[in-house]
């Protein structure tokens, strides 16, 4: 990033930061911020990094929802990704947050449309599938976001690990690419998710399944049932995906038991890129 | 149920007993002991109903699992439930637990196999569907159980609402059968549930949803889904619902959406039915 810009990542679990070759990543996303209000964690945070009110600083993500700084009205689709150059939301002094953007009337994005714009200028490409807590899958023309898809993998992951039965009572999770590949196997060929996941609670019971492999059985077939289900709505052979290291990896492998090519692009790269472009366009 | 034998229901969540025209509900289900061993709770709350040991207790469901009061051992499917009886585990003096049942290496059941024995001498069938926090779908022929499926309907339900964004900051739930029933329409066309279950969030942001409606369209896309993927499994034109008066009239608008005509038999009933059937069978 250059010098002259902070930007800025507030989702709802993490807040990240980048200035010049500086980074910053705290938990204290809008959900975790233990009854501190945004501008104070900003003041107490990233503030300090400002010479003066002239470095401005871009900030995405759920920090402009409800629950964040200003809730900064969507962008409905379809939308040119340079529509939001002209819609930043000053918040205070040379502060701004991007817009999100919405789909019809029930499909919200915040942050991803950042990654977006500087995906489709790092990486061009007709669908984007950007993985996380939750994944969107995006169809792009012409520079522009024509509609997009949200499937909660990552929380759902989350909560049947955390919260449910099939997480009760687990050993630390270890790194099972075998199981995973198996889950994958299987969430890409069910006819359904609803029968899928109440097998790994019974298989372990049973010992057909390593109690600290859940996990990864668990995200197999998480990540392989939206994939299908994606796919089966929308025929595709090529995409982008963009996202972490980590995560990008898991789908690759998904996408290659569907024989849909795929290119990689880094998640934050991408948002910086994006960054760098909304600040060029107001210049 | 008759003075001569204590009938027991105790589940993860509830325990629930019957003895003549008494009954017990408490929450002290097997996940919710509160440190207390289930030896304890049966010693205070259930032991002083008996004149003495003659009187015979018999107790199903979680309790026969390794977090209950001991593990008795699954019987594997195909079994005739006329096997139960000869399979009773005893705990202590005339007190037993019914053995669950398992279908292959990863499907499982404690508790339900009683209902079914009751099941199936008061409303004979080829195909039971037992709503819940963990529903089973059950194929009996002759008496015996050929095989069964489980969706996590209900469990996912309580995540969602209780630990996801979908339920994130919800006032107290409505009744709201119309948006059960647009759930519903929706869980039955959807090719899958992942890409459904985010919009109930993003629908709501937007307006498009009630706040207080929001577990009721849930309640409808999730059994909407349940039915989709059993019944692709394998089609059925007639099941019988065991279960609770509430839960079965869900399921049944779902299968008369789907085309599948329905009997009902109370849960409680068959599970009565069952615990006399297997006393009968010991004496």
């Amino acid at each position: 990033m250059s010098d002259n810009v902070i930007a800025v990542d507030w989702g709802s679990s993490q807040l990240r930061a980048w200035q010049g070759d500086k980074t910053l990543a705290l938990p204290l996303g809008i959900s975790r911020l233990n009854g501190l209000s945004p501008r104070e964690v900003f003041e107490q945070h990233i503030a300090p990094w400002r010479e003066s009110a002239a470095t401005p600083v871009l900030m995405a993500g759920m920090i402009g929802s409800d629950a964040g700084w200003q809730p900064v009205p969507y962008l409905p689709c379809p939308v040119p990704l340079r529509a939001l150059a002209a819609r930043l939301c000053e918040v205070a002094d040379n502060v701004w947050i991007v817009p999100g953007l919405r789909a019809g009337r029930e499909e919200v994005m915040r942050g991803e449309e950042t990654q977006l714009l500087g995906a489709t200028q790092l990486a061009p490409a007709g669908c984007y599938v950007m993985p996380g807590t939750h994944s969107k899958w995006v169809q792009v023309e012409d520079g522009g976001v024509t509609g997009f898809s949200t499937a909660m993998t990552g929380e759902l992951h989350h909560l049947l690990m955390t919260h449910s039965l099939i997480g009760n009572g687990l050993p630390a999770q270890a790194e099972d690419n075998a199981r995973f590949c198996q889950g994958l196997e299987r969430g890409l060929a069910a006819p359904s998710l609803v029968s899928e996941l109440f097998r790994h609670r019974a298989a372990r019971v049973l010992g057909g399944l390593p109690a600290a492999s859940v996990g990864e059985a668990l995200s197999g077939v998480l990540i392989g049932a939206e994939v299908r289900a994606m796919l089966a709505a929308r025929p595709l052979h090529t995409i982008t995906l963009v996202g972490s290291a980590a995560l990008c990896c898991r789908y690759q492998q998904a996408f290659a038991c569907a024989g849909v090519d795929t290119r990689r692009l880094c998640g934050d790269r991408a948002f910086l890129q994006g960054i760098r472009s909304l600040l060029d366009a107001r210049c």
